[in-house]
């Protein structure tokens, strides 16, 4: 399992990884060895998460945790003693784990998609995202 | 990777591909050589998703779109100048990417269980997701 | 296709599953023999899903619940006869579909991280989730 690290500045942030997954897909010879797998990530951390969407305008993954904040409310009765309970939620609805489709050496993605890590109580340092590569044996 | 391509009629809609997929694993041979493996889905698109859900009574569907639309309001301060942000974070929600069971040659779902793409954005034309099948060494 | 058979106690209950897994992994020697895999978990209930989160402080298991019965209305125009729609926007938004890593032979989880089955129409008997191992076979 690789992993790749990565320091948060802020309290919520999606952090677009889709070009270090090219690197890092190019550094283990993947690009040049694989005809169809997938890359398999996963998120150590119960307060983050991982999502695909739009990367081309900015204002998407601003809309995004806008929204996310309206529906998550933050005044809940809450009892969770870290006081980071909207975060946990946030966690499990955009989920920990992600499938990516890798064909011919390349990650397939559509036109308009990137790959996000989704700090959700930051700032952080060393969030940690594993990535497996899982290639068929057909 | 196969494709299975789609055209959406409305703003928001459930589309069933499961008969698609089982079709697809008979003509790939994969019902004939398949003990234990994944299908892993990939939707393309970045204001639609892939879920599983009840597929007998259509009212579970309209219940979904109908709870998913209180759940992500329309009225909030967004700026993507598209208009569409509430399909982006809808897209989030349910997820792009999909894992399947196969086992003896058989998509294995729940006696209830369907497998939708749904379309927060339409109606579009040549909405595609990606299959591939990912299947154990061991 | 190994299966995990719950008994659910309550309407809603998030029941810690991490234990059962590494027991299976054990049993079917995976520990032994697997360099680097995931585990794909069905679960094969419209009204119940798969979810990762904390596992140390029970209060974010109940402050997860509260939150999800806020973020998805009871009192909304739902015409589902079961009357229990609620469960299935729920299943959709925490997803049927889970892989976890297994590096190692070992479950690679983040020190807080536990997986839990996802009751949202309980109490039923059998419920069931099935696990597959993926190996790659580079």
């Amino acid at each position: 399992m690789e992993i790749i690290s990565l320091d948060s500045q802020r309290r919520e942030e999606f952090i677009d990884i889709t070009a270090e997954l090219r690197q890092l897909i190019h550094e283990q010879g993947w690009d040049r060895s694989v005809r169809s797998a997938i890359l398999h990530l996963w998120c150590f951390h119960t307060t983050a998460g991982l999502t695909v969407n739009e990367n081309a305008d900015p204002d998407v993954k601003r809309d995004m945790l806008l929204a996310l904040s309206v529906i998550v409310p933050e005044d809940l009765d809450y009892r969770h003693a870290e006081g980071n309970s909207t975060a946990h939620v946030k966690s499990s609805l955009v989920g920990t784990s992600l499938q990516l489709p890798l064909v011919q050496g390349e990650l397939k993605l559509g036109r308009w998609q990137g790959v996000y890590f989704c700090e959700f109580d930051g700032p952080r340092k060393s969030r940690q995202v594993g990535v497996q590569l899982i290639s068929s044996s057909t």
